[in-house]
């Protein structure tokens, strides 16, 4: 995708990713989030609660400039949950008790009327000049921290955590800084085989190369094709992109059917 | 998990998974099947279908010494589907025309009564020094090619053909060049919160460092606390593996039960 767009890492925390205990769920809705907000992902990284590992991606990711690095996993109370302590590491900060975040965790235990403990304590420790973000549905807050233009946004690995984080408070300022938004639109092909059909499309995503033109293809139980077609495009409004989008779909569903290759509208 | 256990990286190339399209259920299988049959896993990587992306991940790979890297996606006939020429680049060898591969895909394309046109052929080419990986499910073959001790696996995106593959014909070779079987051994907690017992399973964890455990809270419909516990260990043999799993996780439980805490056995 040929675009001015600001680009975005996903860096994702957790042993039981890399075991594949668990599906990185995570990652996949933030890209989708991210690329509707106008952000191209570049990277989308598992590591496990490993120091060296958390160091590494995200040294790199701020030595290679990328705009915007979310990071989820390890923010909790227990003794694998080192995320912030990694960042601040690779950033260089101090960990500091933050007041704010204290203030957050403290009068979550109050309203469990729970104690405050060390390893509770541990969650409002934060790399020195971090903001922290408010968790409305769990206990540990997370965090956005500016390094050298990367804004690095920390937040919890619970799927039900990080998702209302990120749409109550993160989606609105990444969206204000990005300039863009990006637009998918879909088409359907049943009957042909991808590669019959490889060489238009190739032909047609060469001629709009701001475009993004993707098959999906699926055999089907009955052992027919299904070739689903995706057309992504940017703008500088949500109307301008849809319009792009629109305009290059069907520009690719007349090339085909001129082949004699029947489309219908349908995702 | 300190255990003296080969590394293994997956890379899953794909521009649709980055954008949130599709979600990376390749990773969590592979990341799956690796760890059980002795590896662990230190990376799962997405990049877009981009030469820039995919050599420098294959690269790092490589100059890290990981004794496996499993790459998918970008096998097939379409323009974008470039892996293998990506591959070829990273690891400085040629592309050519594998003959036993042209044979695979050649007939596969004569059983549909299809023409054997460009793009078709192009899921032949493989870096030189490929070992083809038969596609029983589908069109474009896998290979793999040992690279300065790194075994580079390369199969397709479409979760039925990388995993009949895999299954078929990868999973039994790096079976036998992994030493080591990992077993996981799983409880309950019910109606206490993460962070009371954090200390605990901190202290077993400590006391077990060859052996790897994680709790993984979940918050139930009644607002009830619910914490699977994982206990994962590795063996010469499986029953090793297994006996030294099944004996930490019930020092735990016997840890919590002195603590005043629940536990049943279940996942």
């Amino acid at each position: 995708m040929r675009m001015t767009i600001q680009n975005a890492w996903i860096l994702n925390v957790g042993t039981e990713v890399v075991m594949g205990v668990v599906v990185n769920t995570n990652g996949s809705w933030l890209a989708r989030k991210l690329t509707s907000i106008g952000y191209r992902v570049d990277r989308i990284i598992v590591v496990p609660d490993s120091k060296k590992d958390v160091v590494e991606e995200v040294r790199r990711a701020l030595s290679r400039g990328v705009r915007v690095l979310i990071v989820t996993g390890g923010l909790g109370p227990t003794y694998d949950d080192n995320t912030s302590s990694f960042i601040a590491e690779a950033i260089n900060r101090r960990m500091i008790l933050n007041a704010e975040a204290y203030k957050m965790v403290s009068e979550k235990y109050k309203a469990m009327e729970q104690e405050m403990t060390p390893p509770r304590e541990k969650q409002a420790w934060m790399p020195e000049g971090s903001i922290p973000i408010p968790n409305p549905v769990g206990t540990a807050p997370g965090f956005v921290i500016e390094v050298d233009g990367t804004i690095i946004v920390c937040l919890p690995g619970v799927p039900r955590e990080m998702k209302r984080m990120f749409e109550d408070y993160v989606e609105k300022r990444l969206r204000e800084l990005s300039e863009m938004r990006v637009v998918d639109e879909w088409f359907v092909i049943e009957g042909v085989e991808e590669s019959s059909i490889a060489s238009i499309i190739e032909a047609k995503a060469k001629e709009h190369p701001e475009v993004y033109v993707k098959t999906h293809p699926t055999v089907l139980e009955n052992g027919g094709f299904r070739i689903r077609v995706q057309v992504t495009a940017a703008g500088r409004s949500e109307e301008e992109a849809k319009q792009k989008a629109l305009e290059v779909a069907l520009d690719i569903r007349k090339a085909l059917e001129e082949a004699g290759v029947r489309c219908r509208t349908g995702q």
